[in-house]
């Protein structure tokens, strides 16, 4: 099966990277690509994303030994009883890129119950700031957990063709059931999209009162709110094909901002800083910390706001082979940037570079 | 009064750091500071923040002119009422650094009612990831708001000359009323910490069934919880300290959070839909956007995970004397960085660099 095709159905940002990441894989497959609008597919061909597309899905799907659908979770289930009625090849092996699983493995197990079709959903959990076949990208996975979503007749050579032909996405494969990926990607993604938005219009009811509100909403309101601005499309449908999860977490957060609000009103400070206290505890120890950057060195340089700070610090830095692996501002205060954090592969290079910042500037620099 | 004795009480980061910026714009005056532990004193003392430190407040206290206290607000009354007691300079100036302001105010007005005492209450509004006055620093209040808050007395001379000591902050000084700061504070900054604790407790609690959830508990979750590991001593103080304005703001998130849940139950796919849309828009035009960083431009690489790689990057720019305003890695992905985004001053150094990557790497460079 050294000459598989592969169907991607929808060519945006993901369909794309995954197009991307199964070429660089498996030179030798057939990649074709389904996208209802031209310029997609053109940039696709040009790039030589895929060696065919057409917006003829049917005539696509039928030649294709792997399917995999890159559409919000209800465009994906019609194009699943779409699939349902055709003559595909015998064994033919589907899966999607969804946001949540449950409405579309119940689709699939339900239409695909007495075919030879084998349905495995899946989820890359991966994103961009950029949209769209134009910003796709071989790496987009990379490190990146790719749950995958057995059906009940779903077999083990049936998951392993199918990490071997997503194999230079270099992701984390795991293996879930749609409800557990659902019920967990509530808790950590879905309801708090809802809380970033609904902090946002709590902020602009109240600046209706105080319009100076808005000037003080920097800092922590910044981080916490920096996901509302994500396509509403997007998040409307996620929420509804996760519904019951949802409504879940809303009640049980309610739940708890009461409990707070009784610790307030009752004066009970000492359990109000429990209630911080465990958070910060739980939060210090969650594998949040973790990832690329760990076991690295971090020096913090407490730079003045001005325009060429990072461009003067760099110079003193370079000609010494420090091994810089990440560089960036904290935004510590309100509203500006104010201290540059510039991690190490090695401790020596960070103490190089100490002495050198020490050495031309009166910056203050902490380890 | 060009000889003013300013008197810092608290030397912490806050006290530490405005005690740099008064020395910076007025040499001439004399600095003493009180802390009880002595080990901030001696730092204080061995570089020059102060001229006099000791643990004996009221002895510090009789000679100033201008006492600023620098501790959590319940700790600053005690100190106030400490103050009404003691044989002051006639026309003391007194002003807090503290993080609610009603309480304090309700305190001096009441304390100096019959004194000619003038005490202006102060908050500015910047912080750092470090703490204690080790970490101190004249540029801490650069640009970032210092909210004052006048009493009843107060006259323009004296907001005038309490800025003209602090001028050297170059902080952005606001004045508003205790009240409306408090309630403008409880919502862009207090509530959203009870948020983000919330949000650690509820993963947390869930996670108890579910242990990977954990390993998911990232991106808009980690942004929207990082200030959850701050101090639940300073967190729990100012909750108590602004009880009515956050036990307010808790109903009114509730009820949002009803909303929400009663649309995803009826299914009101539009209306949720224009639920993100709306907040999507609001935060757009929030000022939250603008600061230091406004009006540059901003190149985006794809990066791959590799240690080495902006080291890479730096050396093709180096030499081009090209103007960075800043540099960063985004987490776009899920536990793993992957663009870095470089921001430049002009659009011909954005240009320049654009080309040098593209003659030198093979990465997608987005501007």
């Amino acid at each position: 099966m050294s000459n598989k095709t592969i169907l991607i159905a929808g060519l945006g940002l993901i369909g794309g990277s995954l197009a991307r990441a199964i070429k660089a894989g498996h030179p030798q497959y057939h990649l074709s690509a389904y996208n209802r609008s031209q310029a997609p597919r053109e940039f696709a061909l040009q790039e030589q994303l895929v060696d065919e597309a057409s917006d003829d899905f049917d005539t696509l799907a039928v030649k294709a030994d792997v399917i995999i659908l890159n559409f919000p979770v209800q465009l994906s289930i019609q194009f699943l009883k779409r699939l349902a009625s055709l003559p595909l090849k015998q064994d033919v092996l589907i899966s999607d890129s969804g946001s949540t699983k449950q409405d579309i493995m119940e689709s699939a197990v339900s239409l695909f119950a007495d075919k030879p079709i084998r349905f495995i959903g899946g989820h890359p959990m991966a994103g961009s700031h950029k949209t769209g076949v134009i910003a796709s990208d071989a790496l987009l996975f990379e490190n990146a957990y790719y749950i995958l979503t057995p059906a009940p007749n779903t077999q083990t050579k049936d998951i392993d063709e199918l990490k071997l032909i997503l194999s230079h996405t270099h992701a984390k494969f795991i293996e879930l059931t749609a409800d557990d990926h659902d019920a967990m990607t509530a808790v950590t993604s879905h309801f708090p999209h809802v809380v970033a938005s609904a902090l946002v219009h709590e902020a602009e009811d109240f600046s209706k009162q105080m319009p100076f509100t808005k000037n003080l909403a920097a800092g922590g309101f910044r981080d916490m709110t920096r996901i509302a601005e994500s396509s509403p499309e997007m998040w409307s449908e996620i929420l509804m094909s996760n519904a019951d999860n949802v409504v879940s977490q809303i009640d049980q957060f309610t739940a708890q901002l009461h409990v707070v609000k009784d610790l307030i009103k009752a004066k009970q400070h000492e359990q109000l800083w429990e209630f911080f206290d465990q958070a910060r505890e739980l939060r210090s120890q969650m594998p949040i910390h973790k990832g690329a950057m760990a076991n690295f060195y971090d020096l913090f340089i407490s730079i003045p706001d001005r325009s060429d700070v990072i461009h003067e610090i760099l110079n003193y830095l370079s000609g010494h082979e420090l091994s810089i692996v990440n560089i960036k501002i904290n935004e510590t205060r309100i509203d500006i940037n104010g201290v540059l954090q510039i991690t190490f592969k090695t401790i020596n290079d960070l103490e190089t570079a100490e002495t050198l910042i020490k050495t031309h500037t009166s910056y203050d620099v902490y380890k």
